[in-house]
């Protein structure tokens, strides 16, 4: 069954608006699977989203409205915390595709026409045809994302059409999952969960699923950036002896707080007993972590790359894991992604591969679309942004 | 085909003693899954070993030496720098069930038998009959753990038969483990981890696999002993907000570091966005997250035990995690263990089950051995015992 979805003007009823505040503050759920059928403005709208909130996603519905306000296609189901914004801002009617999936290319072009500004994330692919579907009236594009590779930006440019992103936001989540990631590994959660379910776990026995413990250890981050420095500050009082970091040049004012010593990459990878990954993929860094990087690295040692996939040879990582030349790996990003599942890399139980998880906590997603909303606010009033992408 | 195992006065066969050493200083591999051959002493007997590793586990072979030595029997496989330290020392000749899997009950009788000491892990119940059949000679039993449950206290007491435990050396590895389980839960790693490899990661989504971060959150500890320090300790720098701890009184001297509150249970309920428990099990806190506790948690909190299972009433965990009244929890003990395989909690994704691994790193579990090794020779030389429990 398609659930139709059409925000409008909300600010405007005072009952909408309270009933959208009061979502705003409720606790932080999990989203339900299903779509969610809303229709603004009218009375009784948040009982009713309550209400159907079982029913499958599907297809916007456009609401023909006549009126003095702006107009804004929204490609996906967003956090409320964004969704609450826009509405409640009074700037502009919200058309949405109200769900977890993709925006069909059809619908997108369909939902654009005419519009003033435009929320999408980074799976939609907004090029020329795109634009030319939207027309004259566009003047804003908000990503929900850092990353601007699925914009057309020269196009957008020519046109006069100002972009906003949502950078910078991403740390203490990404630290987190990194930090996460490399204790689930290091002390092989996801096989030891296995075991529970399957009923490998019988009597105590002295080595059974022991794992490498960071006290006492020596900590090589690649990247000492700011999600680099946040992992090491989160690492540290786990009793971690020594940090090493490499990258394009020693960056002092970043180390001073975790003492670390700045090395070439191959004496990274020979001393450290936790190597973690948390550069940005450039033409430098690309395939850097290869069979040479491997083979230097300790058969004890434990792998981490939570930056970008291809960062690191999948082929050179898969034998260094196969042969036992490093203990074990966990990876947040992979190429491509989503990964095959038949890939090789997933028949290891050393090698622990999430689904590009760093930044997916409700604050951080929340806190992602409140600033994607301003964006697209502050274009429509011709304000300046709170991120905009200068062009 | 069945293994035997028996070492015997290493010590004075440099080519043994040396071969242990080298052992013992060997990168910390993962051990083998088979039993392993080994006669002690011989010449290459190191090697011997190596060649032999895939060996199926079986029945330990006594080894009849005539000599000066005293005899110690050894219940279990254990990790080899405990039995180094126990071949190097001269002190006596050992017989060991090398399996990671228990001595069966009539092999226990049978190895135990005029031994002057006993090394043995929680799963063996040293009972009066374990004790009749090791006879007169048996001076020292040391236990590979830190509970002693499984011991005839009285009995072993009335027989003058001293016994060695390790206690105070499973913290780090412990706190770690806690740390690492509650950002597995609250990032949902477990069910992440199953999405890849089922191919339930298909696109970005901006709302898929979200969870629940630990900036700004606020923290409570049952039980702010040792571990609960330890673990509030590497907790802080993820951005918590407020520690809460209770127990059986203010702890004023573990607090000051985190400027933890001291706050009744119930409070301690209700404010918590994270529940950590890491209490000993006392009749007070016997089924102590109850109902009532679950029922004040907020539907967006998520609890954490690597205590004792009896700690938790599972039923009322059960309903409380299917209906939703709490977000997540993570277990590392359960009643009993192991949890059987049809357990509904093993059924819920919000829910994640260890097989009780908190001490289980390799640094760890080798530390417990060597002082087990070194309480059971001093037990035979009559000397005082790094750890002895006062009976």
């Amino acid at each position: 069954a398609p659930a139709s979805s059409c925000l409008g003007a909300g600010a405007r009823d005072p009952s909408v608006q309270q009933t959208l505040q009061t979502e705003a503050k409720a606790p932080r759920l999990p989203p339900s699977p299903a779509g969610c059928s809303r229709e603004f403005p009218g009375s009784r709208a948040g009982a009713r989203c309550a209400q159907t909130r079982e029913e499958a996603p599907g297809r916007p519905r456009l609401c023909a409205r006549p009126g003095r306000l702006m107009q804004a296609f929204v490609t996906r189901r967003i956090p409320r915390e964004g969704l609450a914004a826009l509405s409640q801002a009074g700037v502009c009617s919200i058309q949405q595709w109200d769900s977890d999936e993709p925006v069909p290319r059809s619908e997108l072009l369909a939902g654009v026409a005419g519009k003033h500004g435009l929320l999408c994330v980074l799976s939609d692919q907004i090029d020329k045809e795109v634009l030319d579907a939207a027309g004259s009236n566009l003047k804003i594009i908000s990503t929900l994302s850092v990353g601007v590779d699925h914009l057309a930006l020269e196009e957008i440019k020519k046109r006069g059409i100002r972009v906003g992103y949502t950078p910078d936001i991403l740390t203490d989540a990404t630290a987190e999952l990194s930090v996460a990631l490399l204790l689930a590994t290091c002390r092989r959660l996801p096989e030891s969960v296995e075991e529970v379910k399957n009923g490998g776990w019988t009597t105590w026995k002295p080595l059974w699923m022991c794992g490498y413990s960071l006290s006492g250890s020596t900590v090589g981050i690649i990247g000492l950036g700011r999600i680099g420095q946040a992992v090491a500050r989160r690492l540290k009082p786990f009793g971690v002896k020594t940090f090493l970091y490499t990258g394009s040049r020693p960056k002092p004012e970043n180390a001073v707080e975790f003492q670390a010593e700045f090395v070439p990459l191959a004496k990274l990878a020979e001393e450290s007993d936790f190597v973690v990954v948390t550069c940005s993929l450039t033409p430098d860094t690309k395939g850097m972590c290869n069979k040479d990087f491997f083979s230097r690295m300790k058969k004890t040692s434990v792998f981490i790359n939570t930056s970008r996939g291809a960062v690191v040879n999948q082929e050179d990582l898969y034998q260094a894991l196969v042969s036992g030349q490093i203990a074990a790996a966990g990876l947040d990003v992979t190429t491509p992604e989503p990964l095959p599942t038949d890939h090789p890399l997933l028949s290891l139980k050393n090698c622990v591969i999430l689904p590009h998880i760093g930044s997916a906590t409700y604050a951080t997603r929340n806190a992602m679309s409140v600033l994607a909303a301003n964006n697209l606010l502050a274009g429509l009033k011709e304000e300046s942004m709170p991120c905009e992408l200068q062009l």
